[in-house]
């Protein structure tokens, strides 16, 4: 476990922040100490009886030793909770975030005052539309990818010991810039996010619901699994990545149409290449992704 | 296995028909004779050689005993097989198909031509991106709506035998008119089945998906799941159920206008309700149907 920090502390020990603090338990047991902060202090209890985290603590009470905190809530409470954490830590902590948008939060730690914090953005590419650390999987992180925005002045030591962090939860690092990231999950995951709300919206609402809802079957629970994801954390997430999603649906609605003039006009052949292009390109991905 | 034919005759041993002959040959084993056509005769002989048909026939040799028959091919060619098929099996034998829209053949069905062809559709709400008999599941349509749409000349006896069928494969029989059936799933079948091309088609030409495709995760998987569907029958599908699924493209379109504004807006509080309201109606959704 070399580089890989022995104090940590999680804020925020929910589904990703659990899965750490779970993969990091399971692989280095004792050598780690796990703090971990819940708002509601009986869950953070709760989550110490699960072996989860070794103490509880208040925001109020960040251990002096701590080497890594994880910021592992909504994305605005995470910003908001720099100037908090700040004074509570040494200088030697480095802090990382979890959350879905990296421009709005790195562009908060570039400011002059949190010069000294050793902040670097992070986002595994993992999720379930489960919350709480009662879902919390330790293998959660296996094979994704984990990406890292460093701030410009952060030293190849910090990267380092993030990307030992990633590696040991087998995940695999990637560093880019905010803007890269947030411009390629607007389209991969936010569209995505979106779009099942959306749909899930419209169909339970419309007159045919009270039939379709008897009929409906696995394509519609799929296509709507994120619809289930938990709401306050989406409204983060779209809301710091707000232009570069709006973007995103902006161009889906001139996809549909593009799509809905095939069918009006009864395209046979245009169709059938419109959806071998569509399988082709996402079976290639899934094989690539899966493998 | 009272009411349940015995012998039977699948044209058309693809994902569907390969998982009800293996339903039913799990369930009543020799008791039923199946006999199987595929457009390619030795993809036939290897569904033998798996055990999931009895017999390989022709189009031109359909047994002259089979008590049902099931069409399991894509829509618009189980419809062109309907005046292949009457001159060769006895008036007792009920013929059914399993297609995604019911509109289209039942109409062809109820011409005066097809007067003495006992016809009932049907539409197991049960799929699979897979294609092909290899991803067969005996237990695929269990707990899940098999609809049926009779003829208005469908006596009871013929709709009790379908019923048992369906039972008999552990899925639960509903009756409905063609018109309600195509209108209820164009809304939870079809639509999702569009946009999950739609939106597969877009991200992956988009110049961020270089980047995008090394990060996208189960997120993007599972709302683009239903684009690795089969192009044919997906196009079948959607011509022969084209005015209901525009209209819904089209809702689906407005929907999306609707939560632009908010997004464009920032109208925090309402995003939260609409993901909430959102979340609350798919979940209650699942739990009625995993249930």
């Amino acid at each position: 476990m070399r580089n890989v920090p022995k104090k940590i502390t999680i804020i925020g020990v929910g589904f990703i922040g659990g899965s750490i603090a779970l993969g990091l338990k399971n692989r280095f047991g004792n050598h780690i100490t796990m703090s971990g902060y819940c708002s509601r202090p009986n869950r953070a209890q709760k989550a110490k009886k699960l072996g989860i985290i070794d103490n509880v603590i208040t925001l109020k009470t960040i251990p002096k030793d701590t080497e890594l905190l994880v910021l592992a809530t909504p994305v605005l409470t995470a910003a908001k909770l720099l100037g908090e954490i700040q004074p509570q830590i040494r200088q030697e902590c480095i802090v990382i975030d979890v959350g879905s948008t990296k421009e709005f939060i790195c562009k908060i730690a570039a400011q002059k005052k949190f010069n000294r914090l050793r902040f670097i953005g992070t986002h595994p590419m993992a999720g379930s539309e489960c919350s709480g650390f009662e879902c919390s999987d330790g293998h959660l992180f296996r094979n994704k990818a984990w990406i890292i925005c460093p701030k410009k002045k952060t030293g190849p030591g910090d990267i380092n010991t993030i990307q030992a962090l990633i590696t040991s939860l087998e995940a695999n690092p990637i560093q880019m810039t905010p803007k890269l990231h947030d411009e390629s999950v607007s389209l991969v995951s936010h569209l995505p996010l979106s779009l099942a709300s959306i749909l899930a919206h419209l169909v339970t609402k419309d007159r045919f619901w009270k039939m379709g809802k008897q009929i409906a079957s696995s394509g519609f629970r799929e296509t709507t699994r994120l619809a289930s994801f938990d709401p306050h954390v989406k409204t983060d997430i779209l809301l710091t990545n707000r232009e570069n999603t709006t973007l995103a649906i902006r161009k889906m609605r001139s996809e549909i149409d593009i799509f809905l003039k095939l069918l009006e006009k009864e395209k046979r052949m245009e169709l059938i290449r419109y959806f071998i292009h569509a399988k082709q390109k996402r079976d290639q991905w899934l094989s690539e992704y899966s493998s």
